[in-house]
């Protein structure tokens, strides 16, 4: 059973982490960052120790969670000097065995959501996507991520990949879309708010449809005049207009061949 | 005051709009549309009389609703032959004055939202860019809006044009990266359903973070590493590879360039 973690990492899912874990009983005894300031930041919240050395980290923890950046995480494992240390790592797109030199007992915790560190998430809803080289440990970990969700997924480090990857399309790239339309807006000083419900409506549809058939617009009835004229306004940001063409060809492909 | 309604249309917009006036109390006379059976279709679940010629549409209405395609709406007006009707259309990137040689009162009513057929939405919320060439009629446009919705705006034809535009970005393209997403994942058997709660957060995270601030990812941190294996990942789709590749950039571009 996991009862005493030690976070290594300070970011958006680390923060976020660490206070769900922390809100839901678990013991965070220690938080590690490069730079003490936002150790303390974090472990504060938590009521751990704070620490910027890799060679301070306390032995004894029941789990290691390496919430750190994906360029981090090879130096920051060469450095843990305790292989007897169950470690997890929380990130999209590392294979599970990224660990198998370093410990016996190792897994994936990745919970699929954008993190900031100034927005409070509701973790109970969230997918978490378990992995792990013993069944055993498996079953540790779920049991940990029941405590803080009731959305687990067993999901192997290939599929966990690709979902990395759809999350880049349907997270990231949808965001600069809304990055674009505020960008826009303030040209022609329209409030951004006016977009709102239309992006908050576009996101809840895919309770009822899936995306394909709740695709509006201009692209996917290839209405042409439109998007020309589309075309034409953007002539002042070249850089959007060559997008607005690229994906217009993409709505348009994808629903000219596959439905 | 606008009592009686004729709706030329019976798409997606023109669907949803008149199942929201004729809930709130107004009446809907006819439905025009250039087949009868969608013009039934839509008649009969608003008590009012469908008509697919327009040689016989009523002439005693207080206000007709354009609610055709782009295209659909120069062929429309020609030949509707009363020329004291009170007009107005619903389209985004149309400027007010398409009207100016057909009658002497005209202007816009645009709810700017996606609408599909099948999918019930709640007007009440949805923002309604008002125009008109005057002002008394305007007034009676901000008084029909009201019945349906708390959030009208006074938009001109240039601004209106623009949110059409960024509309395009935040709805048709955000959703064609959902739609993106879903491939990704049936590729690799994982249920669509595990990036709802993301797709919801990246949403409605825009109420607390502007979009810019909001971002998250590969893209923002620049991480090549992860970059590069996804568009190793993405090497049997070129369409989505290069399309990887170039909505990347662009988040890079505005956020290195910019914050």
């Amino acid at each position: 059973m996991i009862e005493k973690i030690v976070i290594l990492g300070a970011g958006n899912l680390a923060t976020q982490l660490s206070l769900a874990l922390y809100e839901k009983g678990l013991e965070i005894v220690q938080i590690y960052s490069r730079t003490m300031e936002s150790a303390s930041e974090l472990a504060c919240k938590v009521n751990a120790e704070a620490s910027n050395s890799l060679q301070n980290i306390k032995a004894n923890a029941d789990l290691y969670i390496l919430a750190v950046s994906d360029k981090a995480m090879q130096p920051v494992l060469e450095r843990i000097s305790f292989p007897m240390a169950k470690l997890v790592h929380t990130a999209g797109s590392i294979p599970v065995d990224v660990f198998k030199n370093y410990t016996d007992t190792y897994g994936v915790f990745y919970p699929l959501q954008t993190f900031s560190k100034t927005r409070k998430v509701d973790f109970s809803n969230i997918p978490i996507c378990i992995e792990a080289n013993k069944d055993e440990f498996a079953n540790d970990l779920f049991e940990l991520g029941s405590k803080i969700s009731s959305n687990l997924h067993a999901i192997s480090s290939d599929q966990r990949k690709q979902l990395h990857l759809a999350a880049v399309f349907t997270c990231n790239f949808a965001n600069h879309m809304y990055s674009i339309g505020q960008e826009l807006l303030a040209e022609k000083n329209v409030d951004f708010n006016l977009l709102q419900p239309l992006i908050k409506e576009t996101a809840e549809k895919l309770t009822e449809l899936d995306p394909k058939s709740a695709q509006t617009g201009p692209a996917v009835r290839f209405d042409e005049e439109i998007m020309n004229s589309h075309e034409k306004a953007l002539k002042d940001s070249p850089d959007f207009q060559k997008l607005y063409r690229f994906v217009s060809e993409s709505i348009y492909k994808m629903h000219s061949s596959k439905n």
